[in-house]
C-alpha cells in the first residue's frame, strides 16, 4: 500500500504538470484515483493533507480547488507559541529593518509599469484611511507586500506577507506623529521606485521602519 | 456546534496555559473532550488539524504528543510550486546576503558562553567533512542556524532554518576554492563572535555569502 505522503507528492506533481493555477477545480476523485493508481480512501486522506497544507481548498458544495494560498501555511513560522509578544514585535521590526530597505532597492530596479500603478492606488488607500483617522494597518501591510512583489525576488514576495501576517495586530503602532510621517515616507518610497532610484528607495525605507522601531522601543522599554 | 478551527485554538490555549513542552504527551481524548466541552468527533478533527500544522504529532501506539516542530510547517514558504529552481537558489542567497550579516552582528553582541561552545564544535564538524572531501551542506546549515540562535532574535532563529530548509539541496555549491574559503570564513566568523566584535562578524558573513552568490551567478548565467 502506498503512503499518503507519497500520494500527496504525486498530486502536487500532477498539478504542476497540468499547469493548474489557484482557483482551478480539481477533477473528480474517481478519475484521479484511476490516474494515480490508488484507492479512494488513500486519495481522500492525501487530499485532506493537502487541504491542511493550504495547497487545496474545499468550497462547500462545489468541490476541491487549488488554493489561493498556494501552500503557504497558516502561522508558518510557529509564532503562536511565543509568549513575549512585545519582544516578538521588536524582533520582527528588526528583521524588517534589515530586509525591507534592500527589497525597496530591488523594487526600484525591477518594478514594472503595472507594479507602479498598483503601488499608486495602494498608497492612496492608506492615505485616505490615515486622513479619516481609521485603522490603516492592513492596507499598510498590502503596500509593503506590493513593494516585495515588485522586487522580482521569488523569496521575499512570499516571505514579506508571512512576516507581516505574523505581526500581532493588537499592538497599536498608530500615533499622530507616526501617521503623518507614514504618508511622507510612503510618498518618498513610491517616488523613488517610480524613477528607479535604488539609493533613495533604500534610505526612505530605513527612515520609515527605523522610526516605527524607535517608537516601539521607547513605548515598551523606555529606551 | 463549534467550529473545528475554534477547537484547534482552544487546544493551543490549553497547551500554552499548562506550559506543555515539545515531547510532552497530550492527555487522553475523553478528558480533553470534557475539559473543552466538545464532542469526541469534533475533538478528533481538531487534533488532526493540529497534526497537519505540525503542532501535534502521533507516535504509533503511544498517543499524541506536542511536536518537536513547534508548529513550523513543512515547506512553510510554499517553494514546492516554484519551477525555476536556479532563480530560486539565487534569490535565496540574495535574501541570506541581506539578513545573515546583520544576524552575525547580533550574535557577536548577544552570544552566550554556551552558544560559543556549540559553534566551536559545529565548526569542527564542517571542517572535518571538507577535509575528507565529503558533502558538508547539512552541517554547514547547522552552523548558520547556531549563529541565528545566538542572535537572541525570536524571528530569525525560526526564519533561518526555514530559509535553509527551502534550499534545493541538489544544487551543488561545492568546489575546491569555495571549500577552502568556507573553512577560512567560518573561522573568522567564530573568532569575531567569540570576542563580541559585531563589525568583523558582519563583514566576514558578507564575504562568505557574497562569494557563494558570485559563484552561483557565474555558474548559472555566466555573469
Amino acid at each position: 500500500m502506498k503512503k499518503v505522503s507519497e500520494i500527496e507528492d504525486k498530486i502536487i506533481e500532477m498539478i504542476k504538470m497540468k499547469g493548474m493555477k489557484p482557483g482551478d477545480r480539481l477533477e473528480n476523485q474517481e478519475s484521479m484515483a484511476a490516474y494515480l493508481n490508488v484507492g479512494r480512501g488513500t486519495l481522500r486522506e492525501a487530499i485532506k493533507g493537502l487541504i491542511a497544507r493550504n495547497i487545496l481548498e474545499v468550497r462547500q458544495g462545489a468541490g476541491t480547488y487549488i488554493s489561493e494560498g498556494r501552500g503557504v501555511a497558516t502561522d508558518p513560522l510557529g509564532f503562536t507559541f511565543i509568549n513575549d509578544q512585545k519582544k516578538l514585535a521588536i524582533d520582527l521590526l528588526n528583521v524588517r529593518l534589515t530586509l525591507e530597505p534592500e527589497i525597496a532597492a530591488w523594487a526600484a530596479i525591477n518594478a514594472s509599469e503595472n507594479d507602479i500603478k498598483k503601488l499608486i492606488l495602494q498608497k492612496q488607500k492608506v492615505e485616505q484611511l490615515i486622513l479619516q483617522e481609521k485603522n490603516y494597518l492592513l492596507e499598510d501591510v498590502s503596500f509593503h507586500k506590493l513593494i516585495a512583489e515588485a522586487s522580482d525576488n521569488l523569496v521575499v514576495s512570499t516571505l514579506i506577507p508571512v512576516i507581516h501576517r505574523s505581526v500581532n495586530l493588537s499592538i497599536d503602532l498608530t500615533n499622530n506623529a507616526l501617521n503623518k510621517n507614514t504618508i511622507k515616507y510612503h510618498g518618498q518610497l513610491l517616488s523613488a521606485i517610480k524613477r528607479h532610484d535604488a539609493v533613495s528607495a533604500r534610505y526612505s525605507m530605513i527612515l520609515h521602519l527605523a522610526e516605527n522601531l524607535n517608537y516601539l522601543k521607547y513605548k515598551f522599554y523606555g529606551i
